[in-house]
């Protein structure tokens, strides 16, 4: 019986000996089947962590959003007979992807699962931050219309206070500055925001200032830039002097 | 102006080429001032990464959960001449250690922070779950009284269910085998319950299956092994066939 191996990829353009354990480039070119979302972004991706990989004899299976139960079921025989990796279009598998059900349908079906360290864009922004990283909440996408998406921010902001909890959001990036103009225009002045962009690459930058600080200067330059958006309500008991 | 640099740790006995990025380790031996709870296991680690490394002349800072404030405002006048690197025990710090407190502070004087790829337990156990990536919460160690426990656990179903969220936890090592058994009497017999153990490390195992079924087996040996506790109520229409 074969083992589901859980790959990361990189966050963006950056050198893979910053990112990926050797290790793990080690085991990804000892893999002979892969699931991903786009194979000619994953055959791009082996070319560059091996140059001499024989892709051409390599089995590459799509599972996207589209794919219907029956779809990643046809993973099965794969891994009945050998190992199977499932990467991810950026960072780590199942969080963003279709890859969590190929994961899930592994588990019922008794196979061994093994998760492989590489960069989490949530994880590395969530450090990053300053905030508490004893109660965070990923939340994904805010809802799109303008009068959900305050109550959703006030909400956030309430949990946050009530149980000293980060709250962490993503944007599709072409909508990040109106995201930030929203949670500047919501958010309590003394609420801690941090936005971290680009990660591990070389345009990285994570900031992190009350929300009335963030109203006193120019906003920054996040157009269609990957970015992680995270608040937290700073506790009355941890406030600095 | 220095950056405060965030350091991955491994999470146990394990080869630091599976879990740390070769630039990762090359970056962290150019790096000679750090801060950590202990500065005698941040020496050990050092050594691993580079055995040549001049120790002696290194400045190891203690930071801890009895620091204060202004021990903590003890690093500045690091970082203000220098790099500085803050590592946490195992892991990425500033999720379960003081190392959240040195990056606020290095925030609040506009200082660079940068996050370095590692080994998260709760990322991996996520991931290796396959249960919902898009929307999740870790929520540290649940109330150790009885009742409370029992309530927190329902809530945090409920609220699971409502939200499609995916819920992680962790115990005290010698404490897991406890909260497994009063998750298994609390939790509905149809919620998902996945354990992450020893993550990384030789006797890595990650099992998900449904309470009803962890139920008719024998109970895993958890005994002070380093776990992560994940839930997730399985939403109707993504029920598998």
């Amino acid at each position: 019986m074969g083992t589901l191996f859980l790959i990361p990829n990189t966050l963006g353009e950056t050198a893979l000996s910053g990112v990926i354990p050797s290790e793990v480039m080690r085991r990804i070119a000892s893999l002979r089947v892969f699931a991903s979302e786009n194979p000619k972004n994953t055959r791009r991706y082996l070319k560059q962590i091996d140059g001499t990989l024989p892709l051409d004899e390599f089995t590459f299976l799509e599972v996207n959003e589209h794919s219907t139960p029956r779809d990643i079921e046809a993973c099965l025989p794969y891994l009945a007979s050998g190992d199977v990796g499932v990467i991810s279009e950026a960072g780590c598998p199942g969080i963003a992807d279709p890859g969590a059900e190929l994961v899930a349908l592994a588990h019922r079906h008794g196979y061994r699962v093994v998760p492989l360290v590489g960069p989490s864009s949530i994880l590395l922004a969530l450090i990053a931050s300053g905030f508490n990283g004893q109660a965070f909440s990923f939340n994904g996408y805010l809802p799109v219309k303008s009068n959900e998406r305050t109550r959703a921010l006030k909400n956030y902001e309430r949990q946050s206070a009530l149980e000293n909890r980060t709250q962490l959001f993503i944007e599709t990036p072409y909508r990040n500055l109106k995201l930030l103009e929203e949670m500047l225009r919501t958010l309590h002045p003394d609420t801690l925001l941090s936005i971290a962009c680009d990660l591990t690459t070389p345009g990285e930058s994570v900031r992190t200032l009350p929300v009335r600080e963030w109203k006193r200067q120019p906003l920054p330059d996040l157009h269609k830039r990957p970015a992680i958006f995270l608040f937290y309500v700073p506790q009355p008991n941890h406030r600095p002097k």
